[in-house]
């Protein structure tokens, strides 16, 4: 291992997308997109021979260097803190009462997408397989970008948006089970009732035991850290910092993403659930602040990785501009209208700005699109060009979406009146 | 990557650490070494042809495996992140003020152990090439194994403890310099003198840099955080958590980390220097809880590491057991001997009991000694046996340091008895 290297690469990394997100920042908007198009350039910028990434020795690809994996590693840890702290802020009885508009949200905001998607790509191509994944890819939430605006906003606490964090979560949900879905036919030709079957339940599964460790567990716990004396100097005057609460916090959140990730689920989701898990309690445990430097080393990694993946010169042909902006085009409208329809089916008392914001909120596809473009490119299930396609719709979606939603949720929340009673849940 | 494997080889590994370490302290021993011998369980144990490595998916050797990498990045990191908050804690001027005594005992220990090793391989083995990285790999000392015990007890006021960490430092840097020679002596067969000016200007000419950067730059830097007004809420509504001292603190450590290691130092002597950069104002920049939590995730990794660098099967042999007894014998005392002297020469007012937890302090050899063998190894210099020898004695010196270095602190400092005034510098 050559910690040196590796070293540089972080630095370099870090100082770059600080600097691209203070600039957004001084614009008026969010610094994850500058984060991210930072990603974008230090991906595609060659001068000659010469290029950033070769400088500091990232190659990605089939065989990635070292420097690389290690981008990858923190990019994941941080998207997996960073849904850990969204969840150490959305407790539970929170979450239950927008509980049945958040399901139709993500219902519908999974449906629509999915017909569209499907029609779409068997008009233009005609193959089913194509079809499938595509509109598989289009039908998931990234729930980290909104669930940063939103955390960046300080409105976590608004109705909307914990209709959003909870469809998004459920979104995500949902497109993983459409992937496993798409997978098996893909793989059998055939739909397999089983799998849908047992990936919904151990989803259902492990909600149900979230919320059964939070009201039964978690208060023990608290209780325990509470009766135990602080005793910093025992006999030997040693003391030990792992044993304490962030310790814990670290374990609930690696070991709840590697559940869900096991079960066929994403990580994040389980980062999430292990944060809410922890929720009623994490102001008391002073936890919030201890994760987030955590996160201040990781998080950056997740959105200059996301710009990364766009390769420009991939992008290059006519083909793919015009489908990638038809697709794009569709993957925004279908969502909202989906999510639009679903807040109304779910929930009578929103008005239109409400609705406006959770259909925005619901429109960035990120990391989990591209997950599914990168299962069915790896198994030859679409091409390289469709590749793109999905790549370009994801980061889009992910840069148009944070300043609509800035404007919508400034909109009905001007930063200079605070959310009145009647807008919290 | 697969994120689930890594997942939960961080988690079992985590978990495991810190049940050893909560054992040991309840046995009033230092917890790290609960982590270590942690570590040497997990390498070695099987059962039958089950074993934890392979159920986690860690390999180690030439072609680790991907969790393994993990693993080492994290333990490298960790003692990066370790030497850094010692750093913060260490404030230059303290430095300087027990500078003699620090310099002093520092040459002392390389000087002893150095011809101790050499005179004891030259009569065994009768190689110079061995002999010389031998006496090498007895050289440095592990700054981090001391300096958390030192950080653990809460005694690092405490002259003797300036006067450890001041000379480990050196020492550290002086390990270096004895590598570089010993590597351009084993290639070239002659001493190159450039090779010693040259590695030994550019460490006085980093610290000096250092030191007056820490004088004229960092205030300013503070002045221009402390007149920056807190708009956390602007037009956006955005607020980006990069933009605070903690980004800064952590570019600064991984820099300084880079930078040492790219001028051929360790990586862990330029987070040192540069956790003493932002010594002055660390408290004021509520840094050192929020290091704190990011070295709670890394740390545990460095000791578990050190552990699992013991192979049981291969110390299995007499010549190894032997060897590795004799050598840790006079690892113990040629340093104890050395620090012991260069203490009374460097600070006529030592006491016995100051002059003895000084040369204690400076026994543990850690990583260092490993870096040292695993180059003379890699390149064909020393055998396998040598290099298990020097893992041994590497990590046993560290095993023993902890609890003699607590007793003896305890003698002078009881638990009852804060320090007095004259006992700080």
């Amino acid at each position: 291992m050559d910690i040196g290297s590796i070293l540089l690469a972080l630095v370099i990394l870090l100082i770059l997308a600080h600097l691209s997100a203070r600039i957004f920042n001084k614009l008026g908007v969010p610094g994850l997109i500058g984060e991210i198009i930072m990603g974008i350039i230090i991906a595609n910028l060659a001068i000659g021979d010469w290029s950033l990434m070769s400088m500091l020795d990232i190659s990605m690809g089939d065989d990635p260097s070292e420097n690389y994996e290690v981008i990858e590693l923190f990019a994941e840890l941080g998207v997996i803190f960073l849904l850990f702290t969204v969840g150490l802020d959305t407790k539970i009885s929170d979450l239950l009462s927008v509980g049945k508009a958040a399901v139709l949200v993500a219902m519908m905001g999974v449906i629509v997408p999915f017909v569209f998607g499907f029609a779409a790509i068997m008009i233009i191509d005609g193959s089913t397989i194509h079809a499938m994944f595509m509109a598989a890819a289009m039908v998931a939430t990234s729930v980290g970008i909104t669930a940063r605006v939103i955390k960046d906003m300080r409105l976590i606490d608004a109705k909307e948006s914990r209709i959003i964090i909870g469809a998004a979560v459920i979104d995500d949900v949902l497109g993983m089970i459409v992937l496993a879905v798409v997978l098996g036919m893909a793989e059998s030709g055939t739909i397999s009732i089983s799998s849908i079957a047992t990936i919904t339940i151990m989803a259902v599964a492990f909600v149900l035991i979230v919320m059964a460790m939070a009201k039964w567990l978690v208060p023990r716990v608290h209780t325990y850290f509470h009766n135990r004396k602080e005793k910093i100097v025992d006999k030997t005057g040693d003391y030990h910092p792992l044993m304490n609460k962030l310790f814990l916090a670290i374990i609930v959140c690696f070991g709840f993403a590697w559940l869900a990730d096991s079960i066929g689920l994403a990580a994040i989701i389980g980062s999430f659930l292990g944060g809410m898990l922890l929720a009623d309690y994490a102001w008391e445990w002073g936890l919030e602040k201890k994760i987030d430097a955590i996160s201040t080393l990781f998080l950056s990694f997740f959105f200059l990785n996301v710009g990364m993946q766009i390769n420009l010169s991939e992008c290059a042909s006519w083909y793919v501009v015009g489908l990638s902006l038809l697709i794009l085009f569709l993957a925004v409208i279908s969502k909202y209208i989906g999510c639009e329809i679903g807040s109304k089916m779910g929930d009578k008392t929103l008005d239109k700005q409400s609705r406006s914001i959770i259909a925005i909120g619901m429109i960035p596809r990120g990391e989990v699109g591209i997950i599914v473009a990168t299962m069915g490119y790896a198994s030859n299930y679409i091409s390289v060009e469709m590749y793109a396609v999905v790549v370009v719709m994801a980061v889009a979606t992910t840069i148009i979406a944070p300043p609509l939603l800035s404007k919508a949720y400034r909109k009905k929340y001007p930063p200079e009146i605070k959310f009145t009673p009647e807008d919290m849940v």
